[in-house]
C-alpha cells in the first residue's frame, strides 16, 4: 500500500483591514478543508496563529493569512477556489501556490499544470518550475500583483527522501504514543517552548504542528517502503540562523536527499551541507514579492545501490 | 506540445529450433506494433536482422529474438502479449521488459506496475526498480526461467536529458534532411560501414536504425523544449571498448544528464565520465541470466539554474 507523501501547499494573503480570519466559525474550516478531501482532527491556538491538524497535513490561520499544505491524493486546489471565491477579488493580496514532485504523478486526481488552468479563473498568476522537468523540482505559481513582504516574513521548507534504518524504523514501529515519538526522535528538543499538537496515524505516520505567538513549525512524516517522505517548514528560528535549524532537522532524520526551499523577502540560501552533493540550485526575485531559493541535495555515500524488487504489484 | 520522448523496451527470445522469425509476412510485424499503437515507416535487412524504423521507436528481428522500443503514449505491454500468445509457452526463453521513468507518467496509458500484472498472466516473471523511485530509475521485468547469454551478447543503452543549445538548435531546425542532420550532428561518423536508415519527423525530432551483420544501433532524438531526451542503443563496437562508444555519444550529443544501461552475461560497466558525476549506481546479477548495471550521470557544472516559466499550459 502506497501513500503519497509529497505535498501541495497554498499561501494566501488578505487585505489588512478586513475582519480577523480567526473569527469565522469552525465551520467554515471544515468545509474548506473538505474541498480538498481532509478533514480536521484537532486544533491548537497562540496569541496571533489557530494551526488545525488535518488527516492529510497542516492549515495554519492567521489575522489575515492562511497556510494550508495537504498531500496524498488531496484536491488542494479547490480548497484554495473555494477559499478565494469567498472574498473580494481586490482584497486577495497575494497567493502563492506549491507544488512538489510526486513519487506516483499518475495516482494525482490533477497535475500542476491543469491546476494553474483552474486557479487561473479566478486570478491572473505566473506559473514557474524550479529545477530540471526530469529531476526533483518544485512547482510555483504566484498572482500577479505586487506585494512587499514583511522584513521577518521567511519561510524554510526541508522535504526529505528517505531516512536512515534507524529513524524509518522507529516511525514504522506501531503503538507508539505521540509522546515517546516526539522523545525518541528528537524532535521534542528542536525548538523550545512551543505548543504542540501531533498524532500518529495508523499503521504509521506521524503529523505535528507547533505554535509560540506568530511562529509555527510543522512536521509531516510518511515512513513507508515504497515512497518514503518526511516534510519540515518552519518560520521559527530562522532569522538568523537557518542553516543551524537545517541541521538539526537532518541530524533528527538523516535522510538520504533532501530539498530546501527558502522564502525571503529579498535572500536566496545558499548553504553548504556537510556529507550531502547539491544536484540542484535555483533562484529567482519573484513578481510575488518574494525571494525564492530551491535546492537539492544527496547524501554522497548513498549513491550506490541494490535492485530493488517489487512485490507488493 | 509535449511528447514523452521516454522509452519502454521488450526483448523476447524464443527456441532456437523455431522458424527463423524473418519468414513472418510483413502483416505479423505490422499487426504487432499496431498493438502499441505504432506504425511501421521503413525497413533495412543484414544477413542475421531486420530492422522496423517506427512511428514511434524501433523494431529488430533476429532468427529467435525480437527487440521492440517505443516511446510517446505508446501501449508496449500489449504488442509483447501479443507476440507471446502466438508461441508455445515453452518455447520462450527470455523476455525482459524495460521502462525509464518519464517525464510525465500521468500521461501514460498505463504504469509499470500495471504493465507487470498483465505480462504475469501469460509468464511468470520477477520486477524490480534500478534506483530510488524520487530520482532517475530504471524499471525491469524478466521471465523467471535460466537463460545463458552468448558471450557477445552485450547491449549498451546512453538515455540522455536536455542537450547543450548549438544540439539543441540543430535537431530543433524544420526542414533538414535526415542527411544533412546526420553529417552535421556528428553521427555520420559514429560507427563504419553500417546500413544506415533515417527519419526526420514533423515538425522535429529524428530516428535511426544502422545495421551491419548481427550488430545494431538505434537513435532516437525528442528535441522538445518541455522533455528534451535523446536514446542511444546498441550492442555494437562494445565488445570491449564501450568506454569509447559512449565517450562519443555523449560528444554529440552533450547532454546535462545520462542513463547508463549495460546488460552483460556476467560484467559490471563501472566506468567515469569527465565533467560528470555520478547519482546513482545499481548493478545486479539478475535471473533472468544477465548482469545488468543502470547508473545515471549529472553534469557537473549545470547544477545552478533560473527558475522557467511555463507558459504553455
Amino acid at each position: 500500500m502506497f501513500f503519497e507523501g509529497s505535498e501541495k501547499k497554498i499561501e494566501i494573503e488578505l487585505s489588512f483591514g478586513l475582519d480577523d480570519l480567526r473569527q469565522k466559525p469552525h465551520s467554515f474550516w471544515e468545509e474548506l478543508v473538505e474541498q480538498a478531501h481532509a478533514k480536521i482532527l484537532s486544533q491548537i491556538d497562540s496569541e496571533e496563529c489557530t494551526a488545525y491538524l488535518l488527516s492529510e497535513s497542516s492549515l495554519f490561520v492567521w489575522k489575515n493569512r492562511i497556510t494550508l499544505i495537504t498531500c496524498g491524493r488531496t484536491t488542494l486546489v479547490n480548497a484554495a477556489k473555494y477559499f478565494i471565491s469567498q472574498f473580494q477579488s481586490n482584497d486577495i493580496e497575494s497567493v502563492i501556490f506549491e507544488r512538489k514532485n510526486e513519487y506516483f504523478p499518475d495516482k494525482q486526481p490533477t497535475n500542476f499544470y491543469q491546476d494553474v488552468i483552474e486557479l487561473n479563473k479566478f486570478i491572473e498568476g505566473k506559473a514557474f518550475r524550479f529545477g530540471n522537468a526530469d529531476e526533483h523540482h518544485l512547482y510555483v505559481y504566484h498572482m500577479n500583483k505586487p506585494f512587499t513582504p514583511e522584513e521577518s516574513d521567511k519561510t524554510l521548507e526541508v522535504l526529505m527522501y528517505d531516512l536512515d534504518k534507524d529513524v524509518l524504523n522507529l516511525f514504522q514501529k506501531e503503538n507508539l504514543k505521540s509522546e515517546e515519538l516526539r522523545l525518541k526522535s528528537g524532535i521534542e528538543n528542536l525548538f523550545e517552548g512551543f505548543k504542540i499538537d501531533d498524532y500518529v496515524f495508523e499503521p504509521f505516520g506521524y503529523s505535528l504542528n507547533g505554535l509560540k505567538g506568530s511562529e509555527y513549525f510543522t512536521i509531516h512524516v510518511t515512513p513507508q517502503d515504497l515512497g518514503c517522505y518526511v516534510s519540515f517548514e518552519t518560520n521559527a528560528n530562522i532569522q538568523k540562523n537557518y542553516d543551524e535549524v537545517l541541521a538539526r532537522v537532518l541530524e533528527i532524520f538523516r535522510p538520504r536527499s533532501f530539498d530546501t526551499i527558502y522564502f525571503h523577502p529579498d535572500q536566496s540560501l545558499a548553504v553548504e551541507v556537510p556529507n550531502f552533493s547539491q544536484r540542484s540550485f535555483v533562484e529567482g526575485s519573484m513578481g510575488c514579492g518574494y525571494h525564492i531559493t530551491y535546492a537539492h541535495y544527496f547524501h554522497k555515500n548513498l549513491v550506490e545501490l541494490e535492485p530493488v524488487e517489487l512485490k507488493e504489484l
